[in-house]
């Protein structure tokens, strides 16, 4: 019966790759938890590059200052 | 004082039906919990299908698979 | 199959009035959007007092304010 | 390592004004809290004006209101 | 630098099973979609029974229904 | 109007340091958008130590880590 949110930088992640992420992180709860995969839901935000910060500036400012 | 957050898959829902869960919501707490709805914040969600998933899988496969 | 997230002050609410709202709101996203009971997910957060701010200070002093 | 989540209605938020906004409140969990910037993590929403209610109705309506 | 918020019922979920949980979303996100899991934050929340619930009821009570 | 939630490590935060967090993001966000501080509402979350993840681990093993 969990509820996961995952979220990440809007860069391009196809419909595959998401229903991976969904399909991995469901498995996982099960594995580790016993978590009931029927009830499991999972939803994933895909959020813009300049409205994502990290060590006080927005990542695309961050990842060029090479951390 | 409260804040509800709603999401949902984005399937068309107008503006009008968003008012309703608006003003469906904020009753409710003030009916339940006596809160103030002056000070009351809803924020909904709408989220990309793709994104959404249940039963280790899309919402959309979900469906199909007649769940 | 709604998430809703309730968030609410920690202030005696009891196990009936959570389940009169898990209630209330599965089922108004029944009737506005016809959105299935069966899978909405309803998720109530329970909030220290000193952890909730309105106005710029705590929700208590908000409070005695008087707005 | 804190995660900081900043809901706002989308107004035309410029990418400096969120820089500015991600500066700020990691500057201040570390001035409050001695919290580690390079792990301070904040993520920006911009919530369309429908989707956000206060006063049991949407924001805009509510804004003419006089509120 | 993804952000995973992982919600659950507090059922007694140990610190080696947390520990596993943030092992396994991390290195998901890393197999999937090549993320940094030195960014990578997971924040497990542990929901009391009777503020979770589904199909219009608290989750104890849907358990029983032998749903 | 914002709503922000801060989310931090339970370490023994006093309620003077929440007011001030709360009275700190409310400023920026007037000061930066020009957001009414009567509405702006600022939830602050403390998350026990091994429910939350960095690094693929949980944060005190991460902290212990040198990193």
């Amino acid at each position: 019966m969990p509820y996961v949110n995952i979220r990440i930088t809007r860069e391009g992640a196809t419909s595959e790759q998401k229903a991976e992420l969904i399909r991995g992180v469901t498995r996982l709860l099960q594995d580790t938890l016993g978590k009931n995969p029927e009830t499991t839901v999972v939803v994933i935000d895909e959020v813009e590059m300049d409205c994502w910060g990290i060590g006080g500036m927005p990542v695309a400012e961050f990842r060029q200052r090479g951390s």
